[in-house]
């Protein structure tokens, strides 16, 4: 099943570059293997701000947290899921 | 899996009472067959509301849609519906 | 570029069936119209909810307004749009 | 008399790993006793957060801050709690 | 067990006045009777709206419920409870 | 006059014990002050927080003001005040 | 005591142009009795709405709120009455 | 002074065409006067809404409100209006 | 023209007495030539918060912000204004 | 295509006069560059706060979110983008 995620990145402004530069990258490590097991299928960023909206794929919400929470980044992000279902259209 | 699924009834204060009652009856009706299919679990009142608070049980969100859209009331209900994913104390 | 929009339908509950139904007809023959144009990508139902949310793609703001407001079903929604930025990951 | 419970966790992302543990597993543990006392009944995560939803039975309002306070993480939680009113159906 | 009820009357103001004076007459002997039961214990008005904040006691939430859903306005109140815990300052 | 006064306290979760129980007890014996004074009527905590909800007489809003900034805990309180009128019920 | 008040008129667009000037008229002549006993201190328009804010005088809430249930627009008018604190500047 | 303005526009859906089409007209033609006088400087759509956001010029709030309610669509928009300070930069 | 200006403090509560005092003594210094030179008129506390509501007269709004910026307390303060329309009954 | 947006400014209170004063000019020199580019259009102060409302024109949103986080103030400000349809009147 799919589902909308938002997160907004909560790493304060202040942390050394040399940190945040080691976070992003794993973060980015991370998030490629969540595509290359289609759990992340589509991601966007929020203009402006340190925020995506995502498109995810998992069997349940309870695997979907363990891929959100995997992310390197996740202990400073506050996200927000929401379900999605299949519209007849699509069916 | 589960989903927390809060209901706001918005029927009409000049809904004619026969009018009322029907609709009562065959969404309790309703509610009876989703409980004997394990698709209602629990059900509460939110106290001094005509409303509900609920937990479902579906294959994925587009059967949940389909088992809420079935209630009689349906057409005058605004749900919310918040996936729910096992805690791992209850694995 | 894409934007995500949501949709809630305030379409009156005593609606006649009948008009209901043409609205609706008509509004599923003008989005697959709007699919055909690459203009509506996906589109999912909010579960429990008369309500939709859709990755739409457009030249600009002005032309995905006409493609809404172009839906049978527009001055009974109520939407909001969000712009979405390509993520550097998909870049 | 059961009370929905929600939880969202607010302990600083920069808590030392020791000290997250620590209080993770007494969390657990206290967490255990409330089930096996009866006031814990069911607990969910909210996916994607640091939260929690749950079913909790106790004999009064008074009983049910005394047994949230009683969680070693409690300082660092932001609890809500609404009241359940038993529905007709389940009489 | 006490809680804290606030109600919002819309009661819509094209009512007409002998309507609207027999449902004021109703519901000030159906709140004496409450009063007279140890329901409702005090009650105010929000200053400048058509709104009230309640002091009720009852054993439970569905029997506030009932007792709530007993005034002839309900059908028009949009009602808000809200459990309080008995402070130690006052036990 | 009547006032409904709410507080959410926001002491730093990592306030020494010490500094924690100078300041409860501080706030208490304030608190038995108000009440011996006709200030502090009832008071209540809301379940699950560190939070409360009061009734308070004042002469006026800027006394029921300095009754509040008595407090102890004060500093660290969010405080909103909602002013009560009497209900024709209750003259 | 002094207190701010909003108002927020919701007379429905579609009221006889005649009903509403006599409303107006009757709203006019109550207002400027208030303002003639002291109660209705200052009245200010929000720019582009049907709307007011005013400072107003009385002894207390219960007397406010008599004053501003006079108005004859009170029936379609959503009000809120914040209580106002002498400053010490001002004292 | 400039101040940014929203407008929703809540004329009801089933408002027959022909009224909707001579409002439309009349409005458009009041705020080509605005244009004129230099009060409406910039008007843009809200994308998939009947709404707009627009920069407005004039010489205090009262100016304005007469511009706003001097709009045919006035008694059906809802309006909400925000002060604008030059910013230094172009002073 | 008029405004109502709302300020929350935001000054940490461990801010030293000393700091606190020497802000506060220069606050009311800047308040009270704001008063003399007609921009600060009136001004209230919120009663049991650290906040106030004042009425302003400035010339625009950069006026406006000008004098309060020049508040010594203000890099510690949330401020939000709204712009005030004349109304009729009093021209 | 433009857009508006809001930015607040979240640098901390505490920050050294000097390294502000830093981020102030660089800000203020990277914003005449945005200008120069035709990307930045117009900007307004929010009276009273240390935010700023702007007009901005952008080829998308990647391109909008590649200029606002080129300002050096970025990572402390609060932003919000709203896209903009042209409107018709101004085709």
């Amino acid at each position: 099943m799919e589902f909308l995620v938002r997160t907004e990145n909560r790493l304060p402004a202040d942390t050394p570059g040399q940190t945040r530069d080691q976070l992003r990258k794993a973060e980015r490590e991370r998030a490629m293997e969540l595509r290359a097991d289609g759990v992340l299928k589509r991601l966007w960023r929020v203009p402006g701000r340190n925020a995506t909206i995502g498109l995810y794929e998992a069997e349940d919400p309870a695997a979907l947290h363990d891929a959100l929470t995997s992310l390197p980044m996740w202990p400073w992000m506050d996200v927000t899921v929401e379900p999605l279902a299949t519209h007849p259209q699509e069916r």
